[in-house]
């Protein structure tokens, strides 16, 4: 029997994934799972592709570029599993188990820990311009049972699409803060209309967009993180419904229940504030 | 109809895969091809085993420390892709465009740019103790044809596993150097048998092959690259026929065809040192 130079190379490919295969046999039994599975896709990838000397090289050039652009203050591979759709593939199957509660959504890199804790109805806008919005949030479990006293994160971008950590003058937070429920499970705080932004591009992550021709657009958005005692702490965003990008999102974050209308309204605003106003309604179910 | 929750995580789940794939679609042909393929496996990967948040961040914490370890002088994402046998499975794939010649192996970290040149029959120990071996190589082309005046870089551990960059007390170069074949594509030299050594065990490589219960050890070899003019560079390693770790190299850089013997001799030796030495042979044929 002859075999071809094919043949022999697909042989000794296979013996080779097979052998790096067994490598893990002795380890406990997720991290065996999960380093066959990672061993079994990459390999595959690999000879699927016919990924060269070269190519590989890149690609080792380009995680150590990301690694290094990394810092206490940036996260470029976070990013790159944004731009890949990964951190929300895990975002959805994490909501698998959490029956009947409001999709979460990736908590993106402008959180910032310890947020001014603001009253109910307070101003997080700070006096920035923009559209106003009044947002009109209650929490509830997943049985539609008001949760009161949840501690409730509010962020978000500007009119321009910034976010405070963004803003060279900007001195203290300001479109972030802590608010927490009445007894009826309700918050209400005035904000102003989020504009969309890009994700930071100057990285091989934005490399990475460019050459593919893709935009790094977010939709606008508000990010919330709502905790309560024995609750599953939910991580989320609402879209404006009629926004920009949000057929496009860069991170893949946008899903069908968390698109609200922020709708114009034509009567006068509760506080008594001249001028147009948009109203925000939304019940997050906590698991 | 209805759906129960594990349809709809389904769907959603395709649904995601489907959007980020399609924002790949304006992308250069090769660029499109490897995205979607990675994509593919990494979102597949995720499903399968269904990885969850606090796995995530765990992957993304350590390739972050994967990247911060990575210097100018230790390159951890390659380690990284040797212990997984990603790099031995390129190397394997890119064999099968050189028919006909001697299998490659991998560089490995302790190249180092323009070694010291030598004259045929140089000993490249430096006097460092250890048993003394003859290597006797000839070059050839896949048809056999010698080729005379390749040049030969070689480079390898000393007898406790060193190489001459990682012994604090060594300076300058030993245990490598820079040779020529003679007019019958043939390279004598001097130098001591290689022991096996340990890959930088003290990074997140290490950390993964002590969790997963694999030892970080390397088969005892000797490094080649060879170079002729129209020829294709040939990087490859000897390896010490009935040395350890030969079944269970870290890397999974040993390959059948480039086990040799390095056959303990009776005679005298050629230069007439006294005391027992060894003789490996090889003929390298370059595509």
């Amino acid at each position: 029997m002859t075999t071809t130079p094919d043949e022999a190379v697909e042989r000794a490919a296979d013996e080779l994934t097979r052998t790096v295969l067994a490598s893990f046999d002795g380890a406990p039994e997720r991290l065996r799972t999960l380093a066959r599975g990672l061993v079994s896709h990459l390999h595959a990838f690999v000879r699927e592709n016919d990924v060269t000397d070269e190519e590989w090289r890149y690609a080792i050039g380009f995680l150590t570029r990301t690694g290094h652009i990394t810092s206490d203050v940036r996260q470029e591979f976070i990013l790159l599993s944004d731009v890949l759709g990964v951190s929300s593939l895990v975002d959805v199957l994490g909501n698998a188990r959490a029956a009947g509660a409001t999709p979460s959504a990736v908590l993106g890199p402008f959180y910032v820990e310890g947020p001014p804790e603001l009253p109910q109805g307070a101003d997080i806008s700070g006096g920035l311009d923009g559209e106003p919005v009044l947002a009109d949030v209650t929490i509830t479990d997943t049985a539609g049972v008001p949760v009161a006293d949840a501690v409730v994160d509010v962020w978000q971008a500007n009119k321009d699409g910034y976010y405070d950590v963004q803003l060279p003058d900007q001195e203290g937070p300001v479109l972030r803060g802590r608010l927490r429920t009445d007894a009826g499970g309700r918050l209400r705080f005035w904000t102003i209309l989020p504009a969309p932004y890009p994700i930071p591009d100057d990285g091989p992550v934005g490399e990475l967009l460019a050459a593919a021709g893709r935009h790094s657009m977010r939709a606008p958005h508000l990010h919330f993180m709502i905790a309560a005692p024995g609750r599953r702490t939910l991580v989320t965003q609402l879209f404006v419904e009629g926004g920009d990008y949000l057929d496009s999102d860069a991170v893949f974050g946008v899903k069908e229940p968390i698109i609200v209308p922020f709708s114009e309204q034509d009567d006068p605003a509760p506080d008594g504030r001249p001028g147009p106003w948009r109203r925000v309604e939304f019940t997050f179910r906590l698991a």
